[in-house]
């Protein structure tokens, strides 16, 4: 099967990128609001790209009806977010918090998710989370005027202290159980593992 | 466990970034020199971010030497790569092709990995991936001179005839079998999924 880009609605572009490109890894975003509501959304356009510095970047449309998402408000007034990781716990309240709430209602609150403080930022980040990243705008990309491609440079990790090895200082894989995100409202667990030996490429390189 | 960039070295940055943004989606991205050798190696700093236009992200780092990688090089030259996804068939082959091959010798063929042409761009695509996206350079991003992110834009999409359902215009979840890159040399095979009811906001939304 092969399409151009305009063969296919927007939308069948859209199945067509998020039905093969997985699996995708989850930004849970935590944002605060002016009335200090602290607002979470997952993103699963989302990846980390650089450790000098810490960046990672994650898009955010246009709710359907055309408004603005409160995550995208938030970091457009004050510059700062946390990248929050979700595992299988709190998978089922990732997935909830990306349905339509009013800003005055922060879905932590609404789905009783405990918040921890930020050291870097005024954000919160989600206290269960295994894995966050306190951010700052680092650079944003407007495509159309519809989509806002935000880079995030990390200016502080925090880590469920059972998950970090601090002698190799690497994570800990074996008690890690994060989910990635398939098709539409499907997700895979990540313990069907597979390991390879090292890749030896070719001679004379 | 809470670090600041700087409490870290740019290694162990790399090591609780990779670490736990997963499980990552992996760009095996083709690409052509001037000899006209293809190259193939694959990048898990990668994802989709938006469809209109469709446009994906990977960043591409240098050698530990110093080298820039030919990735890079071919992507300079001529604007143009396929972003190629594995499925477990092909997922050792992938791995494989992330060792250090000299310019001069193309991964396909030293992998025994069948190439076919592509319609909008120069370079081929591989022939047996369940998915690939022809790109053209949208834009690139440098970052510190050691990284750049380049983001692409879709000019044509080839899908595995039998991973598509035409009538719904969708993926066929169940037999696509996509692996995703976990911490290291490990993956993850996405078989074991989950699948949770809409999510249904708040009132007042």
């Amino acid at each position: 099967m092969e399409y151009a880009p305009n063969d296919l609605t927007s939308r069948e572009r859209y199945k067509v990128l998020t039905g093969f490109v997985v699996p995708r890894p989850i930004a849970w975003v935590t944002t605060i609001g002016p009335a200090g509501v602290v607002n979470a959304a997952p993103y699963s356009f989302f990846n980390a790209f650089c450790e000098d510095p810490p960046l990672c970047m994650f898009a955010v449309n246009l709710r359907p009806d055309g408004r603005v998402k409160d995550t995208l408000v938030n970091i457009q007034r004050t510059g700062e977010f946390v990248v929050n990781i979700a595992d299988e716990p709190l998978a089922r309240a990732m997935h909830d918090s990306s349905g339509d709430f009013p800003p005055e209602i922060g879905e932590p609150g609404y789905l009783g998710l405990r918040l921890a403080p930020s050291t870097k930022v005024a954000v919160p980040r989600l206290a269960d989370a295994p894995w966050a990243m306190e951010c700052k705008t680092w650079k944003t990309i407007d495509v159309n005027g519809n989509r806002q491609l935000i880079l995030g440079e990390g200016l502080n990790f925090h880590i469920r202290d059972e998950l970090w090895d601090r002698d190799a200082m690497r994570v800990r894989m074996d008690r890690y159980h994060p989910v990635g995100r398939m098709f539409a409202d499907r997700y895979c667990r990540t313990d069907d593992r597979i390991e390879f030996p090292p890749a030896e490429g070719a001679p004379g390189a």
